[in-house]
């Protein structure tokens, strides 16, 4: 407590700087309500988030990958020009120069705060409801590591996650299913902070937003705190603070009343809201918080000084920390050296030994069984795997055995050191978690629900893809062939989205072998998530596959000399095309070649020379997957696919993904395109594309 | 109240046929999880369904479309089997056939209800969440059309909605936004029953769902009511139903509590669940509900009777509103003819003259300020339309000025009888909102947000599509064009995911004769959803462009005579190709045409001819569209686009979505196929596609 004049100097600061590099950002175009909202934002929780990053948070900005820093999530992206300020502030690298540049192309301070570009932003925020969701993810992050690697004489792990969110945050339902899971989790090392300003980008909450928000948190577990005058009472705050720390057993929300457009000349009424601060208002609000009006980017010495000064206490608390840590490691070596091979997010030596390899000689086996046992055979190697479900454990089957669950203790259902959370019906939360635990640094998350509902959670894997988390989904009943579910489970469009998507893997291998290899790459690539699509229906073990075959993303599954067709597909039609293949050969006396590509992404890094050994220029090919051709004439002259919805039932002979039905169409492509001289592999291109 | 030993009779016949048609379904088949927790909650629920559909709904199988009729939705849809049973019983066109082809290829009993295939079912529901938020639509939808078409003397309208829903439904984030803004709206004619038989697929909810529903469901301002014993207290169920419908200004859930695998031998117990019935135990599940345990699919007479009487009574209703509104009619013609003209999805006639129409001497103009001119103008012809905006009116556009909100009346802020729906940051539930409404069928929805975060309410979408229903998505902020809010917002496999949706229109108008095109064909096509994609930057009236021209989808925006190649574009950039065609004139001597798709789905109905018009043989074509070209392949030869995500500022000469970066590729283009004999158009294919 005791705070002074410099911590209002401080504060306003803060306010003055994010007035300053939106007007500049804004030179030239006009305000738009987000960003403007962004700023109100900015100005609103300033004085909060001086309380909390001077009085609470432990962090060295000279290093902002500690992993026992706390961590700080600002779930109202739009209000970024906070984040940067205090990160500047303190002395992260984040320069003045930086600050002016505020949502200019290539500046590290982009329009909404992305955690691979701004040094100390911890996840990548702006679309609503997904940071609160992520913070319940480091949270989780944080249970599950400190109860692994804490010992009763070395608290290595015991950090905090906090949170700002604004009333978008707690409208959008991700927001909802990841609160919900956090109160059962019971996650006291959580505490949010709600921006109750009022004021949403349509106008008044008043307009859409009218529920008890207290009392919906108390429902789902949380401890709810109300700080009533956020604009000025700095002690309230840090009472507040104290309080939710105190409570071990609940995550905390603290409602913090805020006035809109705080400082400006309409603060408190409705009208500041979505308008642009003119540039007289911004000078009155310099003068108002004694700052020269015609100076710009002004930080007074003492302001410097007092953040540099918790900046020294966070880095002696590191140093100290790391002293701890050191003499952990001459204890406890295995654990020491765990973590910081995890922290490097590097894989033991010889881990992939254990990935099962399958002859064809093995089984047919449903690729989301086939999932199971890579899962069963290398978690012991890799104690970093975190899974979980969405409601579907034992169809997706994505709990190994000896697996025990993460749970609060007082449950009764497991530990916080276990390894396998219970997800609830909740997908867009899972993915927006897994965001949460991947950032945290320590964890490699995987959780699993059907294909098709995975679009359910489309703006957490999109965030997945842009902040470059490596995460696996595992998306079982991929297709039509589960059947008697119906359209209403049978994914359509839903690998053309993803691989739409940049910077994401979409796997959809064919047998065991290509299972295996879907893992390695996925597990192995640092910087990328991966969606694997299995099936529900039993696969056969391939002549072609291997694992080393399968990890170029794309291979030559069949060979045979002068083949006058290339047949070309992914997971369970592979075995179709094989059989279609032996079809032609039988009845039309035609030579087919097949290529299984079961990731497109994988396969674009290949060489051209490669590519094109795989899909050759001078005969024609065909594409056969029971889903949107969408995408394939990237690779093929011709597409079979389903460019309408399933059936409920059996649909192999409804939707002819038969051999006959494809060689029906083999025979055809063959046909159309036997005229053509010289006929080009797609693989050839005029120029490249922008990657 | 007086419950029969008739009534249980029904009640145990609704249980015993769920059995049999899930065993039958069963056959040769292992029982998936989904369709034995949908079995289990088939026999759970018949006590409620029974009263529910007996003493209070309203409905006359002979005529399912009957506008006033009670509206049954069941959101855990996996346990549809109740749904047809009732049906069945009640003498809908669902024949003792259909039952016993439930889940299989090409019957109306698909293993989750889809409203376009089987009579009686109002929305297509087994995606979790969906459900109940589509009740919230079809209560606003009755509430907006009470409020305009009943008089004093006349009440036109005055149905309920019923929803049953699980635990499952509870989690998903999508209700959670769907309840939150019921409670706002205080849709006292919207009344929810929650399955509560603490099981989910996973096990017990104590893993993942320990949160006080009702607390919760109170802080959204519902009405909540519970029924402890829902496996025999008819009496309270019925009261419970009736304290329902007595409160005017409040939803309610009535908490059900159920016994999970009531009548199993399990019953109660945790084993129940996931696995199937085995044949034994529904033999002794039939003697002891008074069945002949050796036959199957047994209704017994006086079940029939009592559910027709039921239906008689409501046929004789319709029959007596029918007067009704024969006599409303005779009093307020208008009105009258209005409301049988909204019923058949008809447009007035003449009403497409309202379309702006535009010349290129015209201002350039955003396209989404286009669309608020199109909805400006038509929206007096069109009382059907019913808007709103994910709170983002003001960038959306979305309201035309005189346009009056859709509130309570004691909130001060708007009437029911309003046509804007402030929806707050909840898009996931405004996609499920406007299905109800639209499934409703007096209205007719569109709801604004950025393009980007239609992604949110993705399962949605996708049912929209497979339920056929009319509503558009008003997508501002397309592109990377939206400049300096980042690739947070910027959307760039979006198209590509809602193109490869099938039965969705996915429009990205180029100008205004554009923006009126893709209104034109949204609101004429009674059977398909749309999403059309507007700019948030200036886009120039083209020369080449007509409203005649772009309702075909695709067009030639710019001809020339002895061209060297097709630039094929979409929306804003279109105007860039038109440009690139002069400079590839001055600078390169070539000569250009341009082709503008703004939707894919409507040019592919075109006639081949017509389509090799647009893009002929003989010269090549290239794309450019700033998204990912994932499905441009399908039109192009080559393919200018952004396969990465973009960047935060002003993004045009990064990107080089220039005339001069366009002119690059295009001479690349014609360099590489200009050895290329007889160069065929993407138009021709091999064979046609499964559609
Ligand atoms: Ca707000
Ligand atoms: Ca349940």
């Amino acid at each position: 407590m005791g705070y002074t004049d410099t911590d209002w100097l401080a504060i306003n600061t803060i306010r003055v700087l994010a007035a300053d590099a939106t007007a500049h950002a804004n030179s030239g175009h006009p305000g738009a309500p987000i960003q403007q909202h962004g700023l109100h934002s900015s100005r609103g929780m300033a004085p909060m988030a001086h309380v909390l990053f001077n009085k609470f948070m432990k962090f060295n900005p000279k290093n902002p990958d500690w992993v026992n820093r706390d961590r700080f999530v600002l779930s109202n992206g739009h209000g970024c020009m906070l984040q940067y300020a205090l990160l500047h502030l303190f002395g992260y690298a984040v320069s003045m120069d930086d600050i002016k540049a505020f949502r200019s192309i290539d500046s590290i301070t982009a329009g909404h705060p992305e955690s691979h570009d701004t040094p100390g932003v911890e996840v990548t925020t702006g679309p609503l409801g997904q940071g609160i969701s992520n913070a319940v993810g480091l949270a989780i992050a944080e249970a599950q590591t400190a109860a692994n690697f804490n010992k009763d004489d070395y608290k290595i792990i015991d950090n905090y996650t906090y949170c700002f969110l604004g009333d978008g945050c707690l409208m959008e339902g991700v927001s909802s299913e990841a609160s919900s899971l956090a109160g059962h989790l019971q996650l006291g090392n959580l505490i949010a902070v709600w921006d109750d300003n009022h004021i949403t980008i349509d106008g008044d909450t008043n307009c859409a937003f009218t529920e008890d928000v207290m009392k919906r948190y108390e429902a789902y577990g949380w401890q709810v705190l109300v700080v009533d005058d956020g604009d000025h009472d700095l002690e309230g705050m840090e009472k507040a603070l104290r309080e939710a720390q105190s409570v071990k057993d609940k995550p905390t929300l603290i409602k913090l009343k805020t006035t809109i457009g705080f400082g400006s000349l309409n603060q408190g009424t409705h009208s500041v809201h979505g308008a642009a601060l003119k540039a007289d208002d911004i000078k009155q609000l310099k003068s108002k918080f004694g700052f020269n009006p015609e100076e710009s980017f002004a930080v007074p010495q003492e302001v410097y000084d007092l953040y540099h000064k918790h900046s020294a206490e966070g880095a002696a608390a590191e140093e100290e920390w790391n002293k701890l840590f050191a003499d952990y490691g001459s204890k406890y070596k295995a654990e020491h050296d765990d973590l910081i091979r995890r922290i490097k997010r590097d894989l033991p030596e010889g881990w992939e030994k254990h990935l099962p390899v399958y002859t064809p000689k093995d089984a047919a086996i449903a690729s989301r069984k086939l999932s199971e046992t890579v899962l069963s055979k290398i978690e012991g190697v890799l104690p970093e795997l975190i899974g979980g479900s969405a409601d579907l454990t034992g169809s997706n089957l994505t709990r190994w055995k000896s697996a025990n669950d993460f749970q609060p203790p007082s449950t009764g259902l497991g530990t916080y050191s276990g390894r396998y959370i219970r997800y609830g019906v909740r997908e867009h939360a899972m993915g927006a978690i897994m965001n949460g635990i991947a950032a945290y640094g320590t964890l490699l998350p995987f959780g699993g629900t059907f294909l098709n509902f995975v679009s359910y959670a489309a703006g957490a894997v999109r965030l997945s893809a842009l902040s470059q988390e490596r995460l696996i989904w595992v998306a079982t009943h991929d297709s039509i062939g589960l059947g008697e579910d119906g359209p209403t489970h049978q994914p359509i469009e839903t690998l053309a989205h993803f691989r739409a998507l940049p910077n994401i893997m979409v796997w959809r291998p064919a047998d065991g072998n290509e299972t295996s290899a879907a893992y390695y790459v996925a597990l192995t690539s640092k910087h990328t998530p991966s969606i694997i699509a299995l099936s529900r229906q039993n696969l056969p073990q391939l002549e072609g596959s291997t694992i080393e075959k399968a990890i170029k993303g794309g291979y030559v599954s069949h060979e045979v000399e002068g083949a006058q067709i290339t047949l070309v597909s992914t997971g369970s039609e592979v075995c179709i095309c094989i059989d279609a293949a032996k079809y032609l050969a039988e009845k039309h006396n035609i030579k087919a070649r097949v290529v299984s590509i079961p990731c497109f992404e994988v396969f674009d890094t290949q060489s051209k020379e490669y590519r094109l050994s795989v899909l050759p220029d001078g005969i024609p090919s065909l594409s056969v997957e029971v889903m949107s051709t969408m995408g394939w004439e990237r690779y093929t002259h011709e597409q079979f696919g389903l460019n309408r919805f399933g059936a409920s039932g059996a649909y192999k002979d409804k939707f002819e993904f038969t051999p006959e039905g494809v060689s029906k169409r083999a025979v055809a492509t063959i046909n159309f395109w036997k005229d053509v001289p010289n006929i080009r592999s797609p693989i050839n291109r005029a120029f490249q594309q922008i990657i």
